[in-house]
């Protein structure tokens, strides 16, 4: 055979390097004084005095991807949405148990680098990074011809954070009679896409249904919500949240049993909350009924939070925003 | 159209299930009591009281992931050896820093998500941790139908150590005379793969080339080896290791540099460490130059080592393995 170059065989390490230069001021503006090394190190370095002050630390870290709504951000051509997506589903799976972000690494993967494309997604990262005073310490590309369907890509992140252990949240003291609260998604968050995305074959994403009063694509697209703000809040309120459960894949029917104690379950009530016009249109066009829907998506609830009953009012008080929608009963079977 | 559900999209959310119930005791035997939670949480709890002895511990996170060797581990369906290397590359990039690792957590995604496969990858990812002391924290699959080629997967890692301060390697006080120590790799490590496949394009993976003296898929998927009971044993033995090179993607000429301080170079003899038959081969049947091979390839040695010329003979000795492979010179231009 002839003689083969790695540049060739379909690897470009000059790309890589382009890609960094692109990305690499919204990356450091992450880096508050704890951060020791970041990018370009073969590990980045946080400092752990950061968890000095605290009584018993507890380190609390979670690894996820944003599924096929790289998809929509391919075909659209639009990258630096699902870099907020990343970071804020990764915020939100360590929220749940009481912990505040330390810091972030994500990895992109393609068949074929564009530094362009790469400095938009960890560019977006960097922003919601910087949003939930996280440190983005660290991150990989990759090249992998073959492994992934040409034009396409994914994105994966892992966040480490710290939580006092007497803060942590487990949902051990949620007990029947406990308030259910609900908090808007700001639409499909990073779940559901290969349904919806089945669902919208052959449909036009720039174009406008009618009910979304925006493009379609620029819907399925809306960056996933990050609820740190609004957990903060709650508890210098002096607001107990027993539970937190954030609404990822498996929807509404699958997620929040993961916090509950044996002998407990929630009833959410239909109604008490509105679901929003994409969910609709998804389920009328792919004509889906109720129970696979609630499996899939999160029906505009991208978290639930237990609380006391008598401390529903002044958690939705302090929000100004959200709904009851549900309580706590007892279960027939644990 | 007609109804679609989650399952005819392309997504079976039993499948991962049944992946969790398959790996669940790897994984539990990687945890040791400072896991305070793991497989199944939305976030795994580590605690930092593990950290409490430290004077000043520094927190060092690493993600990679395995690169195309993924589509061999496919072509021959064995999946267990690609869950060490990820494990065994993550515990190296932090080791060239001096970072002990403390957890670990792996992200596997495909176009479709089979079980057993899931849980042999995740089970010999569950083998490297345990033997790293790392525990298993957390993890993630996905399917990703239309984003992975059919049947291709890939597998990223990202993994968490600690370093106290004063003994973190950061290659500041490398100076020329220094000696550097080669370690031999197990083969490819995780890299070169894409041009390692073009090059044996055509080729049959369970056939045993005569110099190779195993099949050349076997040899091609030896898992990557890890040096940190090397590095804990030497430190151990007061040898003074200025700085660690993981021999990576740019391979021998490209990651040097990255820990050597302005004004020096590192200088190899070639001839001083034996090339592995599987190099020369790629090379012979690529007709790949000698420059190309070393920007690609580790070309037998896995981590560099700078240690003072005077301590390199009892580095190789309490070694009882590696070569001295070179010197630290001063560079023309910094």
């Amino acid at each position: 055979m002839s003689a083969v170059t790695y540049q060739a065989a379909g690897v470009d390490i000059a790309a890589g390097a382009r890609a960094v230069e692109l990305m690499k001021d919204a990356v450091r503006a992450t880096y508050g004084p704890e951060v020791l090394l970041g990018i370009g190190a073969f590990g980045g370095l946080f400092d752990a005095a950061a968890l000095r002050g605290m009584d018993a630390p507890v380190l609390v870290a979670s690894t996820d991807g944003v599924g096929t709504k790289t998809k929509i951000a391919s075909a659209l051509a639009r990258y630096d949405t699902v870099g907020h997506d990343i970071v804020n589903h990764c915020v939100n799976d360590i929220l749940v148990q009481g912990a505040r972000p330390l810091f972030f690494l994500d990895y992109i993967a393609s068949s074929k680098l564009d530094p362009a494309m790469v400095a938009a997604v960890v560019s977006g990262a960097a922003a919601a990074c910087q949003a939930a005073g996280c440190a983005l310490l660290g991150g990989e590309t990759a090249e992998m011809p073959g492994v992934y369907a040409s034009g396409e890509f994914d994105l994966v992140g892992t966040i480490v954070g710290v939580v006092d252990r007497a803060d942590l949240i487990d949902g051990s003291t949620i007990q029947p009679g406990d308030a259910v609260i609900g908090l808007a998604s700001s639409g499909l968050h990073t779940n559901g896409f290969s349904l919806a995305r089945r669902v919208f074959e052959g449909w036009d994403l720039r174009a406008e249904p009618p009910e979304l009063g925006r493009p379609l694509g620029e819907a399925l697209l809306a960056p996933h919500r990050s609820y740190l703000a609004e957990v903060q809040r709650l508890r210098q309120a002096g607001v107990a949240i027993k539970g937190l459960a954030h609404i990822t894949g498996g929807g509404l029917i699958d997620n929040p049993p993961r916090i509950l104690p044996a002998g407990t379950a929630i009833h959410l009530r239909r109604g008490s909350w509105p679901i929003p016009p994409l969910f609709q249109l998804i389920q009328r066009a792919g004509q889906i009924d109720d129970a696979e829907m609630a499996h899939v998506f999160n029906l505009g609830l991208g978290m639930l939070m237990v609380t006391p009953a008598g401390q529903a009012a002044a958690a939705l008080d302090t929000l100004g925003e959200g709904w009851l929608v549900g309580e706590v009963a007892a279960a027939r079977n644990s």
